[in-house]
């Protein structure tokens, strides 16, 4: 199954894509589908207005999650080209849920950064609450997957030893277009192409069978300190071939345009624009 | 004015300070108190249910801030104390809101941690929208001032380069219990000392007057790539004396009781429970 958020003149709608249609799920954004028990099994059968699909504006797919918790340093060839040995715990940073934008949203450039730069993330969506979750509790509380760009403001990251204020600028994450659930795509700890193009030219291609902690070792241990919970996102971190690590290295700059794609999970094609011109 | 939230039964309550009561202001917390455009302005006259200071139960000041910002290294002696140079820049990290806890509630000491550590901070809270504030700007958005202790687990804080982890263990963080706003303390930039004890003895003093960056810096800095909004908080970080930095080190056990107190903004004393005992 594959649900979506998608803007309806001034309100947002759940959807769940049905071959060329999406249909109306009755719910604003796939946050509030996922919110009670059962919401998915609901949303497999829920009918309503159908919309085609070709013409859907995406939202955010949660516009509003609890959390959106990051992991540096989490492929292996990535790990390399920052100059890092193997880490033997995740590093975690969060983001605002103002940082998040819909699939095909501007991604706006700050006036303020030299260095923008793009990260392709596979992201999990959590489906139920867990805390200190085993490993059966930990795949279960996968509702699925999604693209994210944890697209990065460096020279803001460096400033000082946290990287928040490289990572937080409003309106800088897309994320979506679908929640597509694990069972689609192999199960909770899915081996599937991914890859960031900038202007066509493709910057990252990976695999997400490559991350060093899998998505179901990453919802076990953030758990162990946090109650997640339903629509919160875990981006699982960044494969190699970011601008930053490029001889000579490349940064985003305004009229750009960033595609986002993992395969079975769906395609962020986004404009980067200027923003904060005085 | 002080504005509180506390718990009624099942519900949570706004209420201005009056003498030895409290006023129900008819909202369910400080943050929908200042979600409107004037709201801190009704704040200070309306009327309504009387109840006795003394008896009140403190929930979080505002139990779903949009954003909780934290500021690391900001006491000149705490960055000495922790073998740094003075920054350029502030260093940022941030808290989820479910690490929140009220002024008088339990802290929860993870089984997980063998280094549970305080840090006595002075909050800043948010009152209006505002994005790459100058300064005048900044110091019109700080609706005022409240107490908030970082507790931190040292051991998760260092296993990796991101502080996160140490930092956003669930119902760690007490907050409260008034907003008081920033003509009472004498404006946006107070001067007022910060102590901290545990089980009576005094660990940390200090003056937020020694703020490397002060509160219109941070509002400043921190608006510059963010929207900050109302009921947003910004803990300005620690002074010297937390138990990592002492010889030999001191952490916090079960049973100890933790108050953290500013002047002329109230009192923090909470309690020290285990949790996730297996």
């Amino acid at each position: 199954m594959k649900l979506a958020t998608i803007r309806l003149g001034d309100r947002t709608a759940a959807v769940r894509a049905d071959g060329d249609f999406l249909v109306d799920l009755g719910l604003p954004d796939v946050g509030a589908v996922l919110a009670p028990a059962g919401g998915l099994t609901a949303a497999a059968t829920a009918d309503g207005p159908r919309y085609s699909a070709a013409e859907a504006v995406f939202a955010p797919l949660v516009p509003r999650p609890g959390k959106v918790v990051c992991v540096g340093l989490n492929y292996r060839n990535h790990i390399k080209e920052m100059g890092r040995d193997l880490p033997e715990h995740p590093t975690l940073f969060s983001k605002f849920a103002d940082t998040l934008i819909g699939a095909h949203d501007a991604i706006r450039r700050p006036v303020e950064t030299e260095a923008f730069d793009w990260e392709a993330e596979l992201a999990v969506v959590i489906g139920r609450h867990v805390r200190r979750a085993d490993e059966s509790e930990a795949e279960a509380a996968i509702a699925g997957f999604t693209v994210l760009n944890d697209i990065t403001c460096r020279d803001w990251q460096f400033r000082t030893r946290e990287w928040l204020q490289g990572k937080n600028w409003d309106s800088t994450t897309p994320v979506g277009p679908f929640l597509v659930t694990a069972d689609e795509v192999g199960g909770p700890r899915p081996a599937l192409d991914i890859r960031c193009e900038v202007n066509g030219q493709v910057m990252q291609r990976d695999n997400t069978g490559d991350l060093l902690f899998d998505p179901v070792d990453l919802v076990r241990y953030i758990s162990t300190m946090v109650r997640l919970g339903p629509g919160d996102i875990i981006a699982t971190g960044t494969p190699g071939g970011v601008g930053h690590a490029r001889k000579p290295p490349v940064f985003l700059r305004a009229g750009d345009t960033v595609v986002t794609e993992i395969e079975g999970l769906g395609r962020l094609e986004n404009q980067v624009v200027p923003e904060g011109e005085r």
